[in-house]
């Protein structure tokens, strides 16, 4: 008998707030306020969309609750990084982020970085410790550090920045987002769904068309939000996208067409879950979720 | 019969820069502007004292080229992106490395951020991909990841900088340093070492002391380098610690006892060395290297 979604979402909410707190070193271990800023930047906020998704997937083949936990923080921790290079007044410059200073505001810049720096280093070490079939977690090190880097998500804001001022085209703008959001959204669903087995081909495309689905979603209601909701409501400055000159789909495509491709992208995630049956629900209903959210 | 230490080194580094060379994204893959600022931050330059450490350290037991050669372009990505993000106008604000402008200069703030972002993930895909037993793989992305993150070389470095201007005990100092540069001095040791075999408690307790002295060693003598040395000579900006005013060796024991103490911690990591006979040549041959290098 599984829960009812939103039992089951804050619980994992809760259980991954907690994870993290466990797994990034407390604030009185040197360098105490390194610590204290890397807490800063992790906990206490965020819709933990990407840990939802590790959980949710780690249903669909019966993972071990320590391994999801692990790479639940792992992918999180990854997340908080960039979030906190992206607000950098180098990159996109904002001084608020989940209704708080970012980090660079609160201590100072240098910290900023280094507090990136080091919690992507803490997502390797949740990753590489605990227990787990060594294949099985050297596996989950590489998806991540390869939704990560270059040709991931560092990939895609490289991208983002090259594309300010410029008129992308729909599939300029895609290809963008599949790495800059996209690759560590499909990163959550396959560290999650790797957690329970070795995944055989057949899986691991429905579960990339999943992803790819759910992912694009995320940045056209991203988009969407951004043009339409306040800063309060959003936790971060509303508007910003369009004030920075930058390419979204509400620009490219208008409002409306953004709200109908965001419908459409969510029922392709729910049909490429068909061959998982009822153990796609909570990966099911986090596609309805992203497509519904108001922030 | 062994190279003598000379040619050992230099084929060494050439192997190594080749390898760098293959680990890193090639200039025509996108996107193509930080492929080519991550090749100029990692290739062509640097003594590659890490990558050097990690083979030499392999000869103890004989470990598969293969192995180290993933070990050794791990770190120094490791080494290069932390140099890429200390150069930052936040960090250190330095506009020269290795005689070439730094990557914020040559590029842009925003590249360098993501330069150093996307090597630091580059490093945990070369160590998770390619062949070798999984535990033992698994088990040095952990030691590469610990060495990288808060209590290791991010720490070291925010500990510096909360000590500009600061009355340091040398104790303090020798914290500092044992986190900022000698975490990763310690990880190549190690990594090498662990290519080969799972190490005993003895052998590990060796190659840490041998680590710990060559360690402190080469912070020494940077400090004596900054000290005495001009930019040209060195690649970088001379005398900058100073200048900042920064805490070094040179300013807490002065010139003469800081030499002497280099030549002693050499003498150090020597013996630190005695257990593993002949095998340790390189490594000792390094430790000389470390002290009697003139940049």
């Amino acid at each position: 008998m599984s829960l009812d979604f939103r039992t089951w979402m804050k619980n994992t909410q809760e259980n991954c707030e907690q994870a993290l707190s466990e797994y990034i070193p407390q604030c009185d271990i040197v360098p105490q306020q390194l610590h204290e800023a890397m807490r800063y930047a992790a906990l206490d906020g965020g819709k933990r969309v990407r840990p939802l998704l590790v959980f949710a997937a780690g249903r669909l083949f019966n993972a071990p609750e320590e391994l999801l936990s692990r790479a639940a923080c792992a992918v999180e921790m990854i997340h908080a990084y960039s979030l906190v290079h992206d607000d950098m007044p180098c990159m996109d410059d904002d001084e608020l982020r989940r209704g708080k200073p970012t980090v660079h505001v609160k201590y100072d810049e240098a910290t900023a970085l280094l507090v990136g720096d080091a919690l992507q280093a803490q997502a390797f070490i949740v990753l590489s410790e605990g227990n787990g079939d060594a294949q099985m977690k050297l596996s989950m090190v590489r998806v991540l550090a390869q939704a990560s880097g270059s040709v991931g998500m560092c990939g895609g804001q490289a991208i983002d920045l090259a594309s300010v001022g410029l008129a992308l085209s729909r599939e300029q703008l895609e290809q963008m987002h599949r790495l800059k959001t996209g690759a560590l959204l499909r990163a959550s669903v396959l560290l999650g769904a790797m957690s329970g087995k070795t995944l055989s081909s057949s899986e691991t495309e429905a579960l990339y068309a999943y992803s790819a689905a759910i992912g694009l979603a995320f940045q056209v209601v991203d988009d969407i939000l951004d043009a339409t909701a306040d800063s309060a409501t959003l936790g971060k400055t509303a508007g910003k996208d369009a004030a920075d000159n930058k390419p979204t789909y509400v620009s490219l495509l208008g409002l409306s067409a953004s709200q109908t491709l965001a419908a459409q992208l969510c029922n392709d995630a729910h049909n490429a879950l068909l061959p998982f049956g009822e153990n796609a629900q909570y990966l099911h209903d986090l596609a309805d979720l992203i497509v519904q959210r108001q922030a």
